[in-house]
């Protein structure tokens, strides 16, 4: 890993992983179109004289060929990801997704890059029939569009794997919490304690169960696998890890964290339901035995994390300001 | 069911459902772009007044969302279906398969047509961890880029179920053989038998095994299931189906049937290898209970599919001198 090039630079993950590659003496390529990414997630990596930004979309693949030359590594984390609202805009997760995801291969294999780190979903697995859910649970029934077109990417990564020798690292995430995490429920309930600290609207009934995992401990845990690279007697050229922690909480814990570092306490205001939306989730849980296999573990509870994001949101009232 | 569209109407399993749909009083609008489509597997069907055929192609949104208009089933049907040359066009399975399906949702939801039956593939499972393979098989890793495809297919069509309550019905299929046939290892052995009966070049070393399905007991296995429809209390709104027999061959096997049935007793060569191809999968083997308990069973044997196909080519030579 000399030259790695990242997709979705500007956004939560990537600029993070960024942040710590540059640490590590790599030189990063950062693309994106700003869509949803922020200049100043990548203020520090502007600053390094091993960072190169280059503006442009997916779905422009000789663009996205030519930013791509002299690289040897992809992380392709570039995505919609927002798994809520999907039935608004079904051909968001088509196209920014599943598409853009074939454009990264194909200017991966139009430049001779064959390593390749992609941001998968928890959700992929649907409602899992098996609870901690393993790499190898029974093959899901899609629950959501963003899981579909996560799954999509999945499989032509792997496809590529087979057919082309590519050499893949799919991370299931469960949600990621942290420095310049700009969407999901603490962003939310943050927002409305700021605007309203009386009272919280909480989607669902509060007793779903999810999972986080604090976002550097996220960007250690890609960096430790795809550093141990792949068996030449593998199987498979493509590895499938889940990342997460080993622990859960309900949307009733979280509140109760957010309200206590916040010093508030106000009234509950649940809508009902054992689900915060159509397709959202009411339990996930990812079995995390693999990864932690490879030595790694994370260094934050979820409590931890969810304070971090507070902390950081409180700092950085400039995202709600935003397009996010 | 009073109205029914089918993509690939013109294609091997397209047309041989149309001419059951035809015989069981039922409408029905095809609809092909004849890339691969024979327009002769239609001749029955367009002398029937309960038949309307239009010619147009699934990246044509605008096209079939006014083609399908009227119809309250989907047979989607059209496919690249062809899992040897996937690596030399990575793109035909994007496009006619995962974004084919994709427009052919939309289109539904623009005409609130929401019950819709997808051929998909028993190469979905990659190469099976559990074999004969069940429909809740450990998640798969992908080994072709059209199984790649026909997953995200699938994803598509369960996430619409979730989302927007569309019913669906997905078929992972072994190969399918017999009438109007037009491409696999039959068709290929059949063909050089006819150019040099005294000796047959075998991909492999002959020991892959592998399960054929006959087409009309995979038309009956179609049309039972989408008849017994959904449970209300159905968890998901998707239901998936293997189709196949309940035995495999192997291709040494095929070969002896073949060179029985025509009387021939070639030299075989084989390429060697344990596979035909990268990404063949030496030991396809699907667990075909779940559609068994339904009460639906095939009625032949894959020998007799086999020795059915092979006459059906030997009275249809033309196919040999048409693309496909």
């Amino acid at each position: 890993m000399h030259t790695v090039f990242v997709t979705g630079a500007a956004g939560f993950i990537g600029s993070n992983l960024i942040d710590r590659l540059l640490v590590d003496g790599i030189s990063v390529v950062g693309w994106d179109n700003f869509c949803t990414g922020q200049e100043r997630f990548l203020e520090s990596a502007q600053k390094n004289p091993h960072f190169k930004l280059v503006r442009g979309d997916n779905l422009d693949l000789p663009a996205l060929t030519a930013a791509m030359k002299g690289c040897d590594f992809v992380f392709h984390f570039a995505a919609n990801a927002d798994v809520r609202f999907g039935t608004e805009h079904p051909k968001k997760d088509l196209e920014q997704n599943t598409i853009a995801t074939f454009n990264v291969l194909e200017a991966m294999r139009a430049n001779g890059i064959k390593r390749i780190g992609f941001s998968s979903t928890g959700s992929c697995y649907g409602e899992a029939a098996v609870i901690p859910t393993p790499e190898a649970a029974p093959f899901p029934i899609q629950t959501s569009l963003y899981g579909a077109s996560k799954i999509a990417g999945e499989g032509l990564i792997s496809a590529y794997g087979e057919g082309f020798g590519f050499e893949g690292y799919i991370f299931r995430f469960v949600s990621i919490l942290g420095e310049r995490y700009t969407h999901g429920h603490v962003f939310d309930f943050y927002k409305q304690l700021v605007e309203h600290p009386g009272h919280l609207k909480v989607l669902g009934n509060g007793t779903q169960r999810k999972s986080y995992l604090y976002v550097q401990d996220c960007v250690d845990a890609i960096l430790h696998v795809t550093r141990l690279g792949t068996a030449a007697a593998a199987k498979h050229r493509t590895q499938i890890y889940n990342l997460g922690t080993a622990e859960y909480v309900q949307v009733n814990d979280s509140i109760r964290f957010i309200c206590g570092a916040l010093r508030l306490q106000p009234e509950i205001r649940y809508t009902g339901g054992d689900r915060g939306w159509i397709g959202d989730n009411p339990f996930i849980f990812l079995d995390t035995k693999k990864i932690q296999d490879t030595g790694w573990k994370p260094k934050l509870s979820i409590e931890q994390g969810i304070v971090k994001t507070l902390r950081w949101l409180e700092a950085n009232r400039w995202v709600y300001e935003t397009r996010h």
